[in-house]
């Protein structure tokens, strides 16, 4: 008597949304998964994006997916273009995760870390299309599919090489302010020697280990968690010191 | 040899309350609908309704309900009475979904939309009822017990006509502002012609399909992702630039 | 034919940390709970505890611990010390619950409530350990696999009286302002007579068994849904009216 397999498992999918932490959006978005695919694993792994802003987000969208060892759907909406030139919607794919969502820049930067990432516009129509909510309509469906293999009609829309002029591998500007006032970037940690310097809202910030090697009230900066550069302040908040928020650049200074 | 039915499944319960984005009371209850029903599909469907304001809540509640095709139990908690004058604890039924949460006026609207609505008083006691927190120590196993079919004791208690006097189909004011401050309103979008206009904050606000169709800054009205009239303006905030907010009147203008 | 025994249901994880409504750690932590359990039940039940004051936290944590009947898994992280003396990473146990977190005070409170509490180093090392993260590296896969009952080395570390000392079973200081301005205080309603008024903010306060016993505008007190003394204002916040804050001290009266 054959031994009846289990059934697969299916992928997590990771919301990342600029939509804040209120309203029903994000809660809407779920029960569309869920409704997919009962069942599905979903994290809310960062709903406060830089607001209508896919430049920061493509760079710290790449860094957390790079920071998740297992194979998982990105389901991604930050979309400055509600209702104008709505960007395509695509589905991208580097070897070990997918990601969903509109074509408006917010995949370039994991175009430029995985250059097989294989991208590929959604063709697969929803039953119901609002004019405003495709990130419930189309882009979570879409994604719970994927989670959980199920069939999506794709047309491959492969990158052109002047779309990604403008995107280097590495940013030097802030890409997100968390809670504490910690200032992400968009550089990689792997990539800036520990002598370098950080010239940012007109001071020279060195490198510390920890918050304990500097002096309160100081910044320095570090390889954070998700292996990007970060300026913290120890006891206080970078971005209440410095003046600085998504979008702003900075200079590394050759160590 | 019978084959075993599988055990049927849960329907999701979607919670709707104004406890906001912090503090302990969202996790309390969803761990009171675990600890009722294990493995239970839990959505935080909206945790910032118009804080004390059944009113404006009942008129999105409504909407975001018929906004989900699939059958859930909508546990529901605005509720400014806390141990004063306290709204009996009741359950209302519409064809699709249930409803559970304190009868105060959150579910006057669902009436109206759907008139075979049957509303019940819940005699059902948990085991540990405290003073002040019903939505974790009643309304939430209840709506636990209901998604998965499991008994619970009411009493049936029919709409009397003179308590829905006041509860248009239709209220023109506000019933929630977003975080982009957009503001939805208590109208259905089916019923407001395309060539209406609104009045809203000294201005008069005609309809428009998409952000794009008007100038930037300038505000324009559409019908939302879950059928509401809502008010927007292009690259800015409906909220502060009408300076308008949850319970404020609008005036629909005859097209 | 025997009976296939059903797999042992995990225990629940619940988060309890100062990380705030947003940001992606508390995402990351859900990823890194399903990636070492998946399917494991996850309940955010409070991510806004004061931020790095692991003393109000403790209290806090103590009396939520007490409101959950069930045995649960307390993943806490309250945690002052980033990269500085950083504190040993410990399991503590009392008869019901299990709590992972940093030792820095922050289960001192347990300690006082539960004297059989159970203390231990976590030996166990995680694949990879970042410098800045170990709520998501270290503190998440262990309290996954305690939740799962899977292995986890640990050293006994038993309580020293002298790091009691400090740390009354009850404390008269607010511990947590929620969202509606109401101030939790350190103290058990169990063991404040009825009669006794507290003295915060210039004012002294009585007890009230509802808001609707007082005046609008006036401040009084009440046992919790948690078990704690809390002062409230009836239509208001005490956290306003008084000008208090988490940390700050209260006065009993005797009644």
């Amino acid at each position: 008597m054959p031994v009846t397999g289990a059934a697969p498992a299916h992928r997590a999918v990771f919301m990342v949304t600029d939509f804040g932490p209120c309203g029903p959006y994000i809660g809407q978005m779920h029960a569309a998964l869920a409704r997919t695919v009962p069942g599905l694993p979903v994290v809310d792994l960062v709903n406060d994006m830089p607001r209508f802003s896919p430049r920061p987000a493509a760079y710290l969208l790449s860094a957390l997916a790079a920071a998740e060892p297992e194979p998982a759907v990105f389901l991604a909406v930050v979309d400055p273009g509600v209702g104008t030139a709505r960007r395509r919607p695509v589905v991208v794919r580097t070897t070990c995760h997918a990601f969903v969502g509109p074509d408006n820049g917010l995949f370039n930067v994991l175009a430029r870390h995985h250059p097989g990432a294989e991208r590929a516009i959604i063709d697969w129509c929803p039953p119901y299309l609002s004019n405003s909510f495709h990130g419930r309509d189309l882009f979570a469906p879409v994604a719970a599919r994927i989670a959980a293999s199920l069939p999506v009609e794709t047309t491959p829309l492969p990158w052109r090489d002047e779309e990604l002029a403008d995107w280097p591998a590495d940013w030097p500007a802030v890409v997100y302010a968390d809670g504490y006032g910690n200032l992400m970037t968009g550089l990689r940690a792997v990539g800036v020697a520990p002598s370098a310097r950080i010239r940012a809202g007109g001071r020279e910030i060195a490198r510390a280990r920890t918050f304990g090697e500097v002096p309160a009230g100081d910044a320095f900066w570090y390889g954070n968690s998700s292996g990007l550069v970060e300026i913290a302040v120890n006891g206080g908040s970078a971005a209440i010191l410095l003046g600085l928020g998504a979008g702003d650049e900075v200079t590394v200074l050759g160590g």
